[in-house]
């Protein structure tokens, strides 16, 4: 039987990437599509508000990253317990999603010089302050982001964390322990280690 | 007694307008603290990640509007009914939230020259391609965004539309006439007229 779930995006890591994670933490069976920019062309007006990932689930459509991994979060039981916890969640998520997205500044410059400053910009100041911050909250949160346990935020942030890697050309999270040992902690768990084995290699 | 909410932003709309709105629709009393730039430094470290606005409740502190709004959309009964209802009103919004953080280019950069280009495209494709789809949504769901029926989509949408206006410099939505029903119908909501009448004036 095909998985009742289908997610379609580029054929990257990228923001599809949480959700992805999501699923196989949670052995759900998620049929994984992922195509070509040509494609996507033909397929925009289809998705909702004209974005990759997409969810299809029972002849339902949903897109936007951040939302489908809480709505999947929830059926793998990584969200919180009450509504205070979820905010709690969803805020690390958020300041994690806003850090992110300041890398697309740098494809949208086209001036070489001024790509530099912002990229620069982005490794030196931005990132740091986004670590340090996340630093201090995996310190205080026994190991993890939020909340003293393993949720979605954490699964979240080391599904991305291979692209600030690659944007700072070096491995960011060597000065920050803590994060280091979640990433390893998350990269460990079962569901994850079997993802990770056999997603299809991708540079970003 | 003191309301058991307080909500800290800078003296603006901004981002704690959503979250004003769905607070004063649900006729929660909430202590609306708005502090000067000078302050937010001496404040900065206390705040969750760094960011306001910031939300008190019962001696915890959360902040990031989008999370906060969600929260307090659950509290007004403007949530979904369940999972998947959730995760169609949080991708609208995350839709909304992406379009208007486009807007904060402009604020970063300094040739002005640049600046105005910058601008002029958000004017004209990023605020078109947003209100086109929002237009459609609207349109689509009984003159709501989503679902049929009013959720906390439709509040942060009109709590947010008069910074497209101040950026446009026109009244964006005047293209768009299920978008313009939509903000007559928010604003003509007993607790919603009730705050916009006796909010602090600010200019943007």
């Amino acid at each position: 039987m095909a998985p009742s779930y289908k997610l379609t995006y580029f054929a990257t890591k990228g923001w599809a990437e949480p959700i992805r994670f999501l699923f196989s933490y949670g052995d759900l069976d998620f049929e994984d599509v992922r195509i070509q920019h040509d494609q996507w062309l033909a397929l925009k007006d289809q998705a909702p508000f004209g974005v990759l990932p997409m969810l299809e689930h029972e002849g339902r459509k949903a897109g936007q990253s951040v939302a489908i991994s809480r709505y999947v979060a929830k059926k793998v039981q990584l969200a919180g317990k009450d509504d205070w916890e979820d905010l709690e969640i969803d805020a690390v998520v958020d300041s994690i999603k806003d850090g992110c997205l300041k890398i697309s500044a740098i494809r949208a410059e086209s001036d070489e010089e001024k790509r530099k400053a912002i990229k620069n910009n982005i490794v030196k100041e931005v990132f740091p302050n986004m670590l340090k911050c996340l630093e201090r909250l995996t310190q205080e949160n026994n190991g993890y982001l939020v909340l003293g346990r393993l949720t979605w935020a954490d699964l979240y942030f080391v599904s991305l964390s291979d692209h600030l890697d690659i944007i700072a050309e070096y491995k960011v999270l060597k000065d920050y322990p803590n994060l280091e040992a979640l990433k390893r902690n998350v990269l460990a768990l079962s569901g994850i280690k079997k993802w990770v084995e056999k997603r299809p290699e991708t540079s970003f």
